[in-house]
C-alpha cells in the first residue's frame, strides 16, 4: 500500500492510502486517521466508516469531525471508498445510485458487475486484514458504523459476520433495502431481477431472522427527522426497529428533530457514535 | 438576501445565503452558522471568518469543524466567499492566485479590477451592516479572523478599522505580502506597480507603523511548522512578529511542530481560536 498525503491532526496523523486490490481487481484508495497513542507504537482499536452514495474514501475524514474524539479516546479510523473506480464498465457512471460510487457494500453476482464490484470481500478479507497488518491497528478490537448506504453496510455487515465486529452503529441507514427504491435498483443490478437472492443484504431481514440478539450490548441509529430520503421512504428505520423488537436486539433508534441527510447532521452526533462503540469492548 | 439552503448543526442553524451586492456589483454568496441561543431571539456576538486561496464561503463550515464550539458559546460564524464571481473580466480564472477566489480582502484600483474586486468595502459597508441589520447578530460584538489570505485579511482589516472588531487571530496568514510572491503579484495586479500603494494593506507594514498597540489583549496566530507555504517564504509570521514586538503588541505566535497548510491543521486549533475570542470581549 502507497501513502499518498499525510497531515498532522489532532496530535495524529490523517493519512491516505492507494494499493492494488485483489478482491476487486483495481487500484483502491482508503484513508486511515491514526491517533496520538498509534503514532507511539500502541496497537488501538479502530472504527470502519462506510460512506454514503457518491461519497469517496475522503469524505469522513473531511466533513465529520471525528478526529479529535478518535485522538481523545486512542482509537484508529477507517474509510474505504464507496466502490471500485476505472473498472470501465458500460454504464457505469450513469447514475448517482449505481455503479460507481455506489457499491452497497456487498460482492456482485451478476454481470457485468460480478468481476470488480466485491465490495464485501474487499472490506473483510482484505483492508481489513490488511490495515491490521501494516499499521498499529488491532484487528481483533474493530467497530463498524455508516451513513445512508455505509449505514446499510455497516449493520449489514455486522449481521453478516459475527464476531468480526465488537460494536455496529449508524446514520440515516438504508434499513430496509428490498422495500425501497435504492435498494429494489442496486440489488437488481447487482444481485440479478429474483428478489429471493437480496434478503441475505438486507439488515431488516437478517435481523429478523436472528434467533437471539446479535450484539446484545445494543445498537445505536441516530435519523434526522427532516432527511428527505426518510420522507421518501428509501431509509425505512422503523422496519429495523420492528425486526430488533422481535428478536430482542437492543436499540437506540434517535429521532432528531430538524437534522437533514447531511454531514451537519453527521458531525452533531459523531462524538456520541464514537463514545458509544468506545463502551462497546473496543477496549477490553 | 436570500436563504439558498439550511441545515441543523449542533442545535444551531447552517445557513447558505446569496445577495445582490450593491459594493461588488455582481451577486455574493456567504455563510452563516447561528448557535440555538441566536434562534431563541438573543442577539448573540460572531467571528467573520476569510477563508484562503480558491476558496468558497462553503470551505470553513465543511472543513473548520467550529459550530460545535460556536454552539457551546453562543457565537455566530459568518464566512464570506474570497473574491467576486461573474465579473468575466478576462483573466480573471487564469491564475488560482489572483483573481477569482482571490480577492485578497482590499479594494481593488487598477483597471480591469477596480469595478468589481471591492472585497474590503463589501465587508465592512455592506456584509457586517447587513447581518447585524437581518440576522440576530450583534454588530458591536465581531471579531475577526482567518487563514492564509484570510488571515491576511483578517490581520489588516483590523488594523485598517480600529473600533470595528473586538478580537483577532489567524491560521498561517500571509503576514507581510509586500516581500512574498503571492502578495506582490496580487497587489501588483490589484493596486499597481507602485509598491507604495502595498504597504496600508500588509500587516507587518501596518502594525510597524502604530503607535502603541492596537489590541492591547493580545492577538493569537497559530502556524505549522511542516507548511510547505512556511519554507516558500509566502507567510513570513517573523515579520509580523517583529511588527508586533516593535510596538509593544502582545502575539501568541504557536508555532506547531508537524502541522500542515490545510484543514486538518485549522481543524486541530479552531477551539483555541475561539475560545480566544470568546475572552476577548465580544461577550461584554
Amino acid at each position: 500500500m502507497e501513502l499518498k498525503t499525510a497531515h498532522a491532526c489532532f496530535g495524529g496523523a490523517q493519512r491516505f492510502y492507494e494499493h492494488a486490490s485483489r478482491e476487486v481487481g483495481l487500484p483502491m484508495k482508503f484513508s486511515v486517521y491514526l491517533p496520538p497513542q498509534a503514532l507511539m507504537g500502541e496497537k488501538v482499536p479502530a472504527l470502519l466508516y462506510l460512506a454514503g452514495l457518491t461519497c469517496t474514501e475522503e469524505t469522513f475524514m473531511t466533513k465529520a469531525n471525528a478526529q479529535r474524539v478518535a485522538a481523545e479516546l486512542g482509537m484508529a479510523l477507517i474509510a474505504p471508498d464507496t466502490s471500485p473506480r476505472g473498472a470501465n464498465v458500460p454504464g457505469e457512471s450513469q447514475a448517482w445510485d449505481f455503479g460507481v460510487g455506489a457499491g452497497f457494500y456487498l460482492d456482485a453476482t451478476r454481470e457485468p458487475w460480478a468481476r470488480n464490484w466485491r465490495m464485501e470481500s474487499y472490506l473483510l478479507s482484505e483492508l481489513l486484514p490488511l490495515v491490521s497488518d501494516k499499521l498499529p491497528i488491532a484487528g481483533d478490537r474493530i467497530g463498524i458504523f455508516g451513513h445512508s448506504m455505509g449505514g446499510h453496510g455497516a449493520l449489514t455487515l455486522a449481521l453478516r459476520h459475527p464476531g468480526v465486529f465488537k460494536s455496529v452503529s449508524a446514520f440515516a441507514p438504508i434499513s430496509n433495502p428490498v422495500n425501497c427504491a435504492w435498494g429494489q435498483k442496486a440489488f437488481a443490478g447487482y444481485l440479478g431481477e429474483d428478489p429471493s437472492s437480496w434478503t441475505a443484504h438486507d439488515a431488516s431481514e437478517l435481523m429478523s431472522a436472528q434467533t437471539r440478539a446479535p450484539y446484545p450490548a445494543g445498537i445505536l441509529i441516530d435519523q434526522g427527522m427532516a432527511d428527505k430520503f426518510l420522507m421518501e421512504k428509501q431509509l425505512l428505520p422503523e422496519a429495523f426497529e420492528a425486526a430488533c423488537a422481535k428478536v430482542g436486539q437492543p436499540l437506540q433508534l434517535r429521532m432528531q428533530p430538524g437534522y437533514d441527510h447531511g454531514y451537519y447532521f453527521i458531525q452533531t452526533f459523531i462524538e456520541d457514535h464514537l463514545r458509544y462503540h468506545a463502551s462497546q469492548g473496543l477496549f477490553g
